[in-house]
């Protein structure tokens, strides 16, 4: 079965059906987080450290760092996240940018092999993306989108994904490091969106035989209770052969739902991991894994 | 695609893979709860018709109901309970016994077309309840063991469940009112039951064509957060194609799973289920769903 390594230069991961569902801790993004931007333009990191920390405490297996912040300079503020972000935590990274300069910035200074979030089905950007991947021996996320956009039915999403493969091959990428995402509609939106979606997942593990990966909590856009539904979605997609998510490890009830899910795919031997986590405490002073947890985010 | 239609006097449900997944609330069974089986012994319904009540506005699809009661007279009793529970809800009903006499009892009073709960591959038990079900035109479950007992091998139950689907069309019911129950084995005991059940479920559903169910909970035995990984399993059950399940309907993170299936499989047009039992309430005193149910629970 595929697996894809990915590695820091502490600690190698398998992203794979047979290995636990790999969580991609998503919060070290400015996107939408003012204070965060203002804070890494100005050079102070200590969010981003504590992010890094809490995310990795919380079961993350992997972190992205994105530095897209508008008018600063993302290779140099990419590059820097990075370094202090592999001081601080042995989890191998995810380096995400748009901007080409900022990728090979994060890229150059990366201890380990990491993956690349991500390159587009496009052609100007599969044409400076892969080479990049293939310079630095990296993993990428194949997004499955082209120059005409994201299309609604599936089976031309696939066939996106499936050029992507094949032109990493072309570079000399091969196919396990090519991690696909499907690209996840929300069901607010596209009443058939999370079938599409999980079926794709199927088609992907099956037939392409790839890894796969997405933004689990698109597909809550717009809907009540974003946590119950993103977490019944992860549980459904890990079940159809869904092998990683770029999600938020700080949220519970999306981890109930892997955690469960690495369970029923056979992969958390004698429910070690579940039980760890949702034991009660056997006797006063003997707290539980989540009361040590919050004592611990307290005190970070 | 397969549709099992249950019904009672006021009310048809349709069980099928394009259809809502049918919740079949459990609670009505003395089994382990001996408070109630003293009162059902004694001729004292009323915990019997509150626990009715309590299922379906909690969103029970339809409710099992069972007179297990060591040393009393069980066919009474459960054709008096069934006659009381089809007076107080207009859901369907599954006609839940071992005892032949029994489902007899309680079939000869039912007001529609039950779901009678269940035969075995045991030879003595096919050719009892067989004749039952075709007499009285009603669908049955259908529980993937035999002769010689729970087979850990998905590959023997799902030819069990195959045999029993064959035997029943020789007494002339029709595949579609055959529901498959794969046994779920815990997961805390077998590490890989949840990955079997889930194959087989697959099988199931793409290969024999039938709808499916199961004791959901049985595969927490044992585990702590049985209530998280009871959705979890649910979710990815329903996404693997299980189309019911026999459940406490009172629980709400298992609802949250299978309302969040029926998103996801398709099966809940515009959302609509999920917005009205989670969005919030919009002003002072126009309280949500779940709210206002909490009310009507109190004064039940």
């Amino acid at each position: 079965m595929t697996k894809t390594l990915i590695s820091s230069d502490k600690q190698e991961i398998t992203i794979g059906f047979e290995a636990p569902f790999c969580v991609i801790g998503e919060r070290i993004n400015p996107t939408g987080r003012k204070l965060l931007a203002a804070e890494m333009a100005a050079g102070d990191y200590s969010r981003v450290i504590a992010d890094a920390v809490a995310q990795v405490e919380a079961g993350a297996t992997m972190l992205d760092v994105n530095a897209g912040i508008p008018m600063a300079d993302e290779p140099a503020i990419l590059a820097e996240s990075i370094k202090l972000v592999q001081d601080v935590v042995d989890v191998p990274l995810a380096i995400d940018s748009s901007i080409v300069a900022a990728l090979e910035a994060g890229l150059s200074v990366y201890k380990g092999k990491p993956l690349v979030n991500s390159v587009t089905g496009e052609e100007e950007r599969l044409e400076v993306v892969l080479p990049l991947v293939k310079k630095y021996g990296a993993a990428v996320v194949a997004i499955s989108n082209d120059e005409t956009g994201i299309s609604e039915d599936p089976n031309v999403r696939y066939e996106v994904a499936k050029m992507i493969v094949e032109r990493a091959e072309d570079y000399g990428i091969p196919r396990e490091d090519v991690i696909v995402d499907p690209l996840i509609m929300p069901v607010g939106a596209i009443n058939m969106a999370g079938r599409s979606a999980l079926d794709l997942i199927i088609r992907l593990r099956n037939e392409l035989k790839v890894n796969t990966t997405c933004g689990a909590s698109n597909i809550s856009f717009g809907l009540p209770n974003r946590h119950g539904m993103n977490a019944a979605f992860l549980s459904m997609a890990a079940g159809a052969g869904m092998t990683s998510a770029i999600m938020n490890p700080l949220h519970s009830e999306e981890m109930t739902g892997i955690m469960g899910a690495n369970v029923m795919n056979g992969n958390d031997p004698e429910c070690r991991n579940w039980i760890k986590r949702f034991r009660e405490p056997v006797a006063a002073g003997s707290g539980g894994r989540e009361r040590r947890q919050t004592r611990r985010s307290r005190s970070a």
